[in-house]
């Protein structure tokens, strides 16, 4: 939630001649995204964002972004695609880091959704996975099942310790439940793994776009409803469960696109596995960050008590 | 330059409705300004930036800045004014903060001036002193020559050797020359007092907006020129004085508004009391800020280098 590369208005002027987009008009930083550097850019033609990808997202993994966005919005899915330069280039060198030029998209992200807003983010997660059914690209998901104990791992028992005593034995306690419990007759998709409120623009109940795709990854398909799921059904704090937002969800969800009976019965599982890895990501930025440090440490208990309410309430999934 | 404090777009949705500027479309905090939260706001109908007051600005201050640039405004300067609400109120609250909603003016800030962009830059700066001539209100200057001193003491000269050792012993010589030399035959004004090229909206060598008034108040007005020249003749180091660039901002200046042979005499000492002005606050914030914070510290050696160069070259003010 910072600009870290500083980009001057000469350098985006010349940086738009390589496309065919007008001139300059207003540049602003902007506080967005996971950790990249972004820029509202408004030219002669039309509104942009300027993103250069910073040390989260890896140069080598745009051309998959890239296709997965062209795919979808060839599919009529609200993405924002990458702009195409004079010569047919996305992807650029700005400021000695990769950059590309995206459309930019109408929008707010709603912090604490409506029902009928839960149903529509739903409905078009399911359009997202029906538009990705025959796509082909693959990449593995870096926050996958099996990296979970590495995480776990690398914040250690006296780490995970520091944040609450007693937090080290819930973690190994439920990965190894996970272990046992973690499907693999399921359908694997290309998902989206990180679609927060945040990540949905949303004009009243529609949804204008969905953004944000950095952490997409090839995994469970129904994987992806369970991170939507935790992300959108509970207070930021990861308390009060709202039941009627579930309900809108996944009905949404399965309007636009099947669950099967055997993804409906993995998805409390599913859904544990969705909070403990965003308790050890939030965990391991929680021990690496200075308790003093300028930025704001999310608190990992906001997905223990996700992971809690699942453990107590696998019914939620229920049809 | 960051979001300070976190706005929902539904408590923006609401906000909103206290104008008459249509509903919300898209809003994007964005990096600018001083310690201020600010976010780009577009509706049905128009664009605006709103923004929440953080410490630095006393919400006492702001019916001063509003009458300020409603003067401006009145008399034809690119200024962004402040919106009124459906009763007339510009001063809201929101979120435990003042804000207001202010007109978004388009434009760029330059890195690297242009002569060209200088004397537009300096003659927008004479025009904005002649409209102040008869805006009767006055605000103290909180960091004018008086408090100098005070701010020294506040880093100590302890402080100032951390940053390199000799800085404390040139800063009291230096503030002891200052009080010798200081001129009081001159005439006040509000002024800007805070004009760098981050300030001034351009689109090409024309200026569309002077922003961020939030250091405005009364003080000798060929201050306003010492320290416009110092924030836009040098590298942003304080290296690479540019005789053309100073050249082109006084030239323009002096189009719009005299420089009286007073003021003209003073600008040396005027130049360096505004450089030391701004190595004694960035100082200030050096020692306070620790090395390894996630914000930059910037360097005051990039102000001593400017106090310097003013010492030995006070005919650049010369006609």
């Amino acid at each position: 939630m910072a600009v870290y590369t500083k980009v001057s208005a000469e350098e985006i002027d010349a940086f738009l001649t390589r496309y065919d987009v007008g001139t300059l008009v207003s540049a602003k930083g902007i506080a967005e995204g996971v950790e990249n550097s972004n820029f509202m850019i408004e030219t002669t033609q039309d509104r942009f964002i300027l993103t250069l990808y910073e040390k989260r997202v890896d140069p080598a993994d745009l051309p998959f972004f890239i296709a997965m966005l062209d795919h979808l919005a060839a599919k009529g899915c609200s993405v924002p695609p990458m702009i195409a330069d004079k010569s047919g280039e996305k992807i650029q060198q700005l400021c000695g880091k990769s950059a590309c030029l995206i459309k930019f998209l109408s929008g707010v992200s709603v912090t604490t959704p409506t029902p009928a807003q839960a149903f529509a983010a739903g409905a078009v997660l399911g359009e997202m996975h029906s538009a990705l059914v025959d796509f082909s690209l693959e990449r593995p998901n870096s926050m996958d099942h099996d990296a979970w104990r590495k995480l776990a791992s690398d914040c250690g028992s006296e780490g995970l310790d520091k944040i609450f005593s007693g937090l080290g034995a819930i973690v190994y306690s439920e990965l190894d439940e996970l272990d046992t419990a973690w499907p693999d007759n399921l359908e694997w998709s290309v998902i989206h793994a990180d679609l927060f409120p945040d990540n949905v623009l949303m004009l009243g109940d529609k949804v204008t776009g969905l953004i944000d795709f950095y952490f997409s990854c090839s995994d469970v398909r129904a994987y992806d409803i369970a991170v939507t799921h935790a992300a959108w059904c509970f207070a930021e704090d990861g308390s009060g469960f709202d039941k009627n937002i579930s309900i809108a969800l996944l009905g949404g969800y399965a309007k636009s696109f099947e669950i099967s009976d055997e993804e409906r019965e993995a998805l409390p599982v599913l859904a544990r596995g969705a909070a403990l890895r965003f308790l050890l990501t939030r965990a391991f930025d929680w021990i690496n960050t200075p308790a003093d440090a300028l930025v704001t440490r999310k608190d990992p208990t906001a997905f223990l008590r996700r992971l809690q309410y699942y453990q107590k309430h696998p019914e939620v999934f229920n049809a």
